[in-house]
């Protein structure tokens, strides 16, 4: 146990209904990136944070404007000799619909029990805030003085494709060298079992857009000589995926790596209930591509999901029209060895090949994000595993994620840096859903940990 | 010609500016009868079109409140020993969206031209107003009188499948006994070409709700094992019909009626450009079963077309949901010898069969209404001929339209009456889409030529 672990307990125990009163003065800010009308609410989102980063001690902190969201920095680099951590986190938030099926307001922070309502509770404002808190511990119990340099780099558009941070990150390899990344981002397999991510899906999101005739068309008058996009894109949607979950994209699965022996080996150590995860998800039964297993279908298989369909009429009622204009969401989660920009390519070229005769069909690439692979013996990861070890009192388990953080990726290809994934997410906090939480003991348990790593870093 | 055509069309040229201001008034009435919000405009249309009748001189004028929208009904049964029309019309008209493609506000007449635009300008406010004012036209110059007996039923929910008539029409058959019925609400093939149309498609207007899990789930965490019931629907719509416009449900074109020779020979007579069609749907090639003519597609062949489908996220930017819910608008139109009863049945059959594992889905019939095909040689229809001859110039020509008019065969099954259908509307008005309009010469040529058929009809 580094000398001062028993300091920093003591420092988040004093401190915690503070901790907890300024994470939900953060929460209250709606600031979700994907909404223009939010613009507003993400500026005071990234005030807040970087005051908290001026009130913590860090140097040269500063609202970094961008052309999307602006991202916020700080740094303390005054130890001399001792490793560079770049910590990341972001301060934006996913859409809140259908918003009738929140119990509390979703952006009102409203305990119950032990767990912390809100959107961006767990994702990502909790666990950001946590490495903030952190870093405040360690200055206020170590003298004014971190054990390792920090620079922390925080985004307001990870839900929103991270555009902005991809380009800083490309533009500024010097001032963001390190030698590893700590991102709180990730989750838990379940309570009391502390975690590590190694790996991470890609994604690859796209818009379709389909056109048909030049306006709405009545269907009693044209229907049966009337292109209809609708139908178009269901046309297309059924011929890229089938009924078992198969893509049928013609070379989709090609580079898609297959897990080894050992991986399997690590994985025996991840405790899993189905029955659990059946409940958790609502369903009777799993969906799937049944030749694999659970596990390989969450995080080492790739998908093809369709998020909404728009055009024509759905309100309530009827009504007969043929849309001119229809548009898809359509994404896609990529894994080890797919390359965003050939899959594009693969999915372009099937979806134009499916069109049917009449519609004209066009697809928008909306954003992408690699994949990532860890190797779970690297140094920084050493260190972690020992501060989960100590704040759980058992070996983490190593996962991971079917999730996409691309920053990971970039971190990797633009800075050569590892990064340590250490979350504290729990299976149940409904991410991206109605009644997002957090676990409160996550959230300090997050205070405590990162600390220690940091800590164990400075070696 | 009968005596007072000539008084006719003095009366209508003195009158046509305040017949244009008195529609004008209806058409400011947004009465859009399937959303619930404009509930208070369907009261305010039922009632104006009540004032008119009364002011025109009709007896027992009446707004007849039912369970949905109210009708509008009143009388002249005074022409002892003449026949009995019964005269129907609709005040309800289509939702207006998307809203930004009119060029003037849609509730807002607008004279551009020899055009009228408005929503409902033509279907039916435009139309159903023209009848009213014949009836004025032939008590004004008639000393008071109509040569034949009238009974007038105005409904509030032709758009949004008309239950209330139907209801209504099933509980009253001794109060509505008529000889024939009269119906203007169909169009004429080209501008100067008069119409009869003899044959209407029906329809069949269903929801499909497909569920997955119980609640929104993020496509990252669950993408790979979790149902989607988006990709689910587009699995069954692209199994209810291939991309070259074949309906692939089991048994679908069983009872359809072929075409005969006479029937064709009648069509010959139509004037048709298929090079004008193309430009007024603003589309380069004809879509849908190609072993058929354009006028068998549009008339005498079923379709089934989806109007739109909600679920998930579809507003700008970028959100990994699978959504738990995902619904279907899906119509059929149906033809000579199809039964909707029989062909829901057919329907849920298969898209049952068709739905994937982990997707429960259930079909909601929201209306239907029968096909029509009135003997083009029966008397009513002859006096209608000769009425739109004299106002024309030219016989006119008998077609069939694609549209549904559920009410026509609900006159035919419970009131066992033939029913003329002499519409005015054109092929570039627009029903049910942005920019509808009424060509203002054809307004008052329908006034004319319903005051010759009644005049003819009396013998």
């Amino acid at each position: 146990m580094p000398a001062n672990a028993s300091a920093t307990r003591e420092y988040v125990q004093e401190h915690q209904q503070r901790f907890l009163e300024e994470l939900k003065e953060l929460l209250r800010i709606p600031s979700i990136s994907t909404l223009p009308e939010h613009k507003a609410d993400i500026a005071r989102a990234a005030e807040y944070v970087a005051a908290q980063l001026r009130a913590v001690g860090l140097d040269h902190v500063e609202v970094i404007p961008t052309h999307g969201h602006p991202l916020v920095y700080g740094e303390w680099l005054r130890a001399a000799g001792k490793p560079t951590v770049l910590i990341y986190g972001h301060y934006d938030v996913q859409p809140v619909d259908p918003v009738e099926l929140w119990e509390s307001p979703p952006f009102e922070p409203t305990v119950r029990g032990d767990n912390l309502y809100c959107r961006g509770a767990c994702d990502d404002k909790g666990q950001v805030f946590a490495l903030i808190k952190a870093l405040e511990t360690l200055i206020r119990t170590g003298g004014g003085r971190l054990p390792v340099n920090v620079k922390v780099l925080i985004e307001g558009e990870e839900e929103a494709g991270g555009e902005a941070i991809e380009r800083y990150v490309r533009e500024h390899p010097d001032q963001l060298q390190a030698d590893c990344a700590l991102v709180a981002d990730t989750g838990m397999v379940a309570p009391g079992i502390p975690c590590i991510t190694y790996g991470l899906r890609g994604i690859l999101y796209t818009e379709v857009e389909a056109r048909g005739a030049a306006h709405d068309l009545h269907s009693g008058t044209y229907g049966g000589i009337a292109p209809n996009p609708l139908h178009a894109l269901a046309i297309i949607i059924a011929g890229l995926k089938d009924a078992q979950g198969h893509i049928t994209i013609p070379g989709f699965y090609d580079k898609v790596r297959l897990v080894s022996a050992a991986e399997r080996d690590l994985w025996r150590r991840i405790p899993r209930d189905p029955q659990q995860l059946l409940h958790e998800m609502g369903i009777p039964e799993f969906f799937g591509e049944e030749e694999y297993s659970l596990l390989e279908r969450m995080w080492t298989r790739p998908t093809l999901e369709v998020h909404g369909i728009a055009g024509g009429f759905t309100a309530e009622g009827a009504k007969t029209v043929i849309p001119a204009v229809a548009k898809a969401k359509i994404s896609m989660r990529l894994v080890p060895d797919q390359e965003a920009a050939e899959i594009a390519q693969l999915f372009t070229e099937r979806v134009q090949a499916l069109c049917p005769k009449g519609t004209q069909v066009h697809v928008n690439i909306i954003h992408s994000g690699a994949w990532v692979l860890i190797p779970p013996d690297s140094p920084p990861i050493a260190a972690a595993a020992e501060a989960l070890k100590e704040e759980f009192g058992r070996d983490p388990v190593f996962i991971r994620e079917g999730g996409s953080v691309p920053v990971v990726a970039l971190f990797g290809s633009e800075l050569h840096l590892p990064t340590v994934m250490m979350g504290f997410g729990l299976p149940d906090d409904n991410l991206h859903a109605p009644n997002e939480k957090f676990y409160l003991p996550n959230f300090y348990s997050a205070v405590r940990c990162a600390a220690g790593f940091l800590q164990r870093l400075a070696g």
